[in-house]
């Protein structure tokens, strides 16, 4: 198995993603990153570590006439070859303004689209660790504080794409509602740009160069270009260092996963938590005494917040497989004994 | 008053230094960092908005033979001028290894020798805000992790340097001793090194020029002369976004703070944390509740620490101007009633 494989069905075990009875859509705009996500996910169907059905989806957002139609035709005959199933829509008109973010948020709305009309648990990217180095730099020199020294996470929910929101990327872990689309960067923590440029080439399989990736307007390609040059010469290890830079951000100590080892939660110590802490800390807390957070939803997190602050009125909380109790200025969490 | 006096003042003032009946020792270069931190606060004290007694000290490290020595009469010949105290002293040698660190040990040795011998509350540095921010990329590109993207600090104790120990800079605040000698930036948050240059020309003031920050074998220096000016291009207000982004990290939320906000600790929060977080927590919260740290030792730290783990022995440790009791898997602290 080549090195890329074995990295990735590594990494989809780390995140503890589903391994057989699911569905995935993978995006592929025909560079190299998700062109070689697509080989080797499929490679992992076929060589059965995975047992999943795969679909990609490419969105052309007509942005660069000729070259976009191209890169169209490139994955529908690629995935016609490797006999996957595909998908793929033309851009109307990108509304005024933001022509990266609008071309971005459409992308997804697409994917999401795609995900929804198969029941897909997940869309995969092809983001890299290179990709996550420059989002680290983008949102320095942007000024974007904590939350954007956070990066992008390997794992989260699709839902702010959905709404239409902004690039925000940062929440922590999946929210709970009944199935939240998730947004997986498999590649994120551990794939250069070049590994996936090597797997294709190691497949005997072209992919297609974006010239926009030259396109010195867009403030990332100069930051590709002209910044990680001048910090290579000073660290030669400099994108790994920024993406480790970026999940030990992510990983810092929060009131929220603090919380979370403790088997009960002294009631004083959430009132004084702000309306996101409280949320975040009952979340983990729950995920981790349940081992999970199957069937649970935002209904059930916002009643154990208002166990949390009512003074008199109820002392339990049934949650499915379980419940919340509380007495004696702490809330605990008991299983149910029997459940089927 | 000339704005960068102002700016002084009120930095001094938010910091919550001594304005009366104490020294500080201004560590000065000659350089118009130093040079114009050694003007304001003289004009400060002419003007008595601060009544200090202000020292300052040169240390001659002699690693450029004709220029060391004409810096060292530049600052003799300027205190003299300003009628200010001063000390001086000649590096011996400097031991092998790396001359940077080497010499920057010398220099805090010495200057905490001057602290010491007069009694000095504080050394002074000159550091700007752009010190800072290279200091902040120097950490990022080394990979130094959450510790290092906190910068400097504006205020810290000296113990470190007076032990020979690194470069590290990270200590919250001050440790409890008797009376540690502080280690206080006052320009560090607000001043742009051209600031300090324009301020010594309005003064009609010279400065000397250090040809080492020129020298591009420091790292420092190709991060001010080739790293900078790449991302001020992208950024004009790079150098205080990075020194912002330096003091955002420093008051992020640790489990030491967050308890510091309650009036009594519960135990089983306490056992969880790591010995230094548990430290930092019984520190902060002992400063918050008794208002100051005055007279409390580390040896009392040492105690309350004692008192969280131990089973059964001891109830109560006294410290200077009242106790902790702990009962019921808590600890309070209770103020003596009648204390002259």
């Amino acid at each position: 198995m080549h090195t890329f494989v074995r990295n990735l069905i590594t990494e989809w075990r780390r995140l503890e993603l589903p391994v057989e009875n699911a569905t995935v859509v993978i995006g592929v705009s025909g560079g190299a990153d998700s062109v070689s996500l697509l080989l080797a996910m499929r490679e992992l169907v076929q060589t059965q570590k995975l047992d999943l059905r795969l679909v990609a989806a490419h969105f052309n957002h007509g942005l660069r006439a000729f070259e976009s139609n191209a890169d169209e035709r490139f994955v529908k005959m690629l995935t016609a070859e490797l006999k996957i199933e595909s998908a793929s829509e033309h851009s109307k008109s990108l509304a005024t303004g933001n022509l990266e973010q609008n071309a971005r948020r459409a992308r997804y709305q697409f994917l999401s689209r795609v995900a929804d009309g198969i029941g897909a648990f997940a869309i995969l990217t092809g983001h890299t660790i290179n990709d996550q180095a420059e989002t680290f730099l983008m949102n320095l020199i942007r000024g974007s504080g904590r939350d954007g020294l956070c990066g992008m996470r390997a794992v989260r929910p699709l839902e702010e794409e959905k709404r239409g929101g902004g690039e925000k990327d940062t929440t922590p872990f999946p929210l709970f509602s009944s199935s939240p689309t998730l947004l997986v960067r498999p590649l994120l923590s551990w794939a250069k740009r070049q590994d996936t440029e090597q797997f294709c080439l190691d497949n005997g399989i072209e992919f297609c160069y974006d010239t926009m990736n030259d396109d010195m307007a867009f403030r990332r390609v100069q930051i590709r270009k002209i910044l990680l040059p001048v910090l290579e010469d000073m660290n030669p290890k400099i994108v790994e260092t920024l993406a480790n830079t970026a999940t030990l951000m992510q990983n810092l100590e929060t009131p929220g996963n603090r919380l979370a080892l403790t088997d009960v939660l002294i009631l004083g110590d959430l009132k004084i938590l702000s309306k996101s802490e409280l949320n975040d800390a009952i979340r983990s807390w729950l995920r981790d005494r349940r081992g999970n957070t199957r069937r649970l939803q935002l209904k059930h997190v916002e009643a154990v917040e208002r166990l949390i602050f009512s003074e008199k009125s109820g002392r339990i909380v049934e949650l499915p497989g379980g419940k919340i109790v509380k007495s004696d200025g702490k809330i605990r969490y008991e299983q149910n004994k029997v459940e089927n």
